[in-house]
């Protein structure tokens, strides 16, 4: 049997650790001679549809053995949601089509719910049209969102950065109280669920050690209480770190960073949630404030990933490899904590992709604090071993030396199509 | 002769390597017979003045050599100059009196350039007083705006720091930018110098590479000229990645920050120049915009410090104490760049405090590019050096173990004193 070919792409939000995802497929794939190259789409789904394809065969074993190391999508990704296949037969139609002209049999799709349903709706679809199509998902996402599955690749990096940052500014802030700030405020992802901020929590070991505050989305927002508790902090430590997950919200639903200023005409919409509390905080209580919105920088942070993190996106990769030789479809691999192990471990095991697909997992309020404004000792359990060991990146000149592809194009055979 | 104790003391802003200074300057005085206990002021100057003195010679060995790879101020910093002696008598004739109550000799302060003035000042009255204080400062600022030394203790990690972030969310962008982010914009400390947006320009290994557009204090912020960039870059690379000094300003002296929304009263002011540049942007050009302000992450960011710096802030450290030891006074050590070497080489020499005192070192025009949005070669070759090597700290659960101090108090011998 002439092997077939294996297509692989990277879809939503990228993370520092979805190369080594990558990595993880394609080191896999090549030791294997039942399968063919390994195709990895350009820019994500788009690129399958618009038949861009980056012959990974083309790029040397040191270069994909760097993409263990390379954070962000290297093939690029997107955010393109291809709706159900009955309101939507010209898309499936199309990527049965590139499949089929490219001789692919496996396709792995690496993102977060949405890629999952996708994945399975492609192979369901493939089935229906008589060219089945092997469909593995793979697990990415920085927000920890997926069920099933212990945790995301992409999340114990992100965490890893939020708990160290928390700890160093606020060491920062803890020199200078005394004559200058004493309220720093920092803003980090999660617009639906506060599993980012809670990781904040980490870095506390002390009582009055940051973070003295998290706001997460799940917890309503209460200005007053806020400030108060803001004010007893500071009375206390001498000042106070704050952690807020870009989504904490009021009651009704309503942002805190929706509800900063706008300009005279209301088109304006400056800032997030960090510099809204801070303008609260300074116009309350008067105190000198700081804050940081760590954006793209903690989704990206590679120089500081967990080590945890990264070995478990590798073995999501080659997982999904293994599985797809072994003849499974339409499933994806997770990863399970062994319950009756003291020490954190871990292994893969492997869950169909439609109880994945679709369903969002929530912090749940247990680990929570119960004044709503930090994390409870089984939080911490849960969230402590994902951020464990150090794995950093080789440096050249000072800077982290990451990969780039030479991003050979695969030589197109369909008439072009329209995303 | 009874050996006299040593005065120290944290002056301004924190960085990821002053305590590697405070480190330098303990152990170098702990081998000598020549001198007594250090004290370290707590909270800088204000708790000299406050009699609030840290006994270091109760902390363990490992606890101060742990202070080489803990960020921020270990004693406490703060933001207070001391006037001069002419119309402050008071706080001059205080500081000689705690001197003499604790029977200080030597007084090392760990500062930018108005801690080397208050330190010249200090040297100066107390030999009027007769009771002559050996005084040395230590350079410390991650503006790098001292002048005669070659670069500044601290500012070369907040230099990595940067380069690293831009370098990785640049990664970020360029993965999502074909349907998502195209412009992403990160903040970065230098309200009056340039020195710590340069440093980003590192990143850049090649032509298309980030940070495509950098802002500069030093030159006037042209709105018409940097959207046209924008889109010139956006159209040719596909993204752009920008990177703001915080003083980024227009030809009138206006921040480009100060120009953001306000509310309705007027009274309200968000956010700093990154969101003030998104704003432009998107009303503009309408393409999605990302923006991170780094703020106290940049400097405190001791995990990915330069060896290059945490060396020299070290040395300084030393060369102070042996400066005193070899019985110079009203001196600081400056770093020295061995010009005639290929290879990065430097030393330490002595200076006056009286040439340093209050006089800052701008970024000069030629280490920015003539179109005013990047660096030039010259001023690569002169930055390059300053964020080689690596010096990991030490990390325990994840998280670096940064170190705390005892912190016990001498016993205070005199009045209270308000500052």
């Amino acid at each position: 049997m002439v092997p077939r070919n294996v297509f692989y792409a990277q879809s939503g939000g990228v993370t520092a650790v979805i190369n080594a995802t990558a990595c993880g497929v394609i080191e896999t794939a090549r030791k294997s001679k039942r399968l063919g190259k390994v195709y990895a789409a350009k820019n994500g789904i788009i690129g399958a549809l618009r038949e861009e394809l980056i012959d990974t065969s083309k790029e040397s074993r040191s270069t994909i053995a760097g993409l263990r190391f390379t954070p962000a999508g290297a093939f690029g990704s997107c955010r393109y949601k291809l709706a159900n296949a009955e309101d939507n037969r010209r898309e499936y139609q199309r990527l049965i089509e590139v499949f089929k002209a490219h001789d692919i049999g496996y396709f792995f799709y690496n993102g977060g719910g949405d890629s999952q349903d996708t994945a399975n709706k492609v192979a369901e679809f493939s089935r229906d049209q008589d060219f089945p199509i092997t469909c593995i998902g793979i697990p990415k996402t920085v927000d920890n969102d997926l069920p099933l599955t212990d945790c995301c690749p992409g999340f114990g990096s992100v965490a890893k950065y939020v708990a160290i940052s928390t700890r160093e500014a606020g060491l920062d802030v803890a020199s200078m109280a005394e004559s200058s700030t004493k309220v720093f405020v920092l803003e980090v992802m999660g617009r639906h669920a506060g599993w980012i901020a809670a990781a904040a929590g980490l870095a506390k070991d002390h009582r009055n050690d940051p973070p003295h505050i998290i706001l997460f989305p799940e917890i309503a927002f209460n200005r007053a209480a806020f400030l108060k508790k803001i004010k007893e902090t500071v009375q206390k430590v001498g000042h106070c770190v704050v952690v807020a997950s870009e989504g904490a919200q009021y009651k009704d639903g309503t942002f805190v960073a929706d509800a900063g200023a706008k300009d005279a005409f209301g088109h304006t919409q400056l800032g997030g949630v960090a510099p809204t509390l801070v303008d609260m905080v300074k116009v309350e209580h008067g105190y000198k404030c700081h804050w940081s919105v760590a954006d793209y920088l903690q989704r990206a942070a590679r120089h500081v990933a967990s080590k945890v993190d990264v070995e478990q996106a590798y073995a999501v990769g080659r997982a999904a490899v293994e599985f797809a030789l072994a003849g499974k479809n339409a499933v994806l691999p997770i990863i399970v904590r062994d319950k009756t192990s003291k020490r954190y471990k871990w292994h893969i095991e492997v869950a169909p992709l439609s109880k994945v697909a679709n369903v969002e997992k929530p912090l749940p309020r247990s680990y929570i604090s119960k004044d709503g404004y930090g994390i409870t000792a089984k939080g911490r359990s849960y969230l402590a071993p994902l951020i464990e060991g150090e794995d950093h990146p080789p440096y050249h000149n000072g800077l982290p030396a990451y990969v780039t592809l030479k991003g050979t194009m695969v030589r197109k055979k369909l008439r072009p199509f329209k995303v």
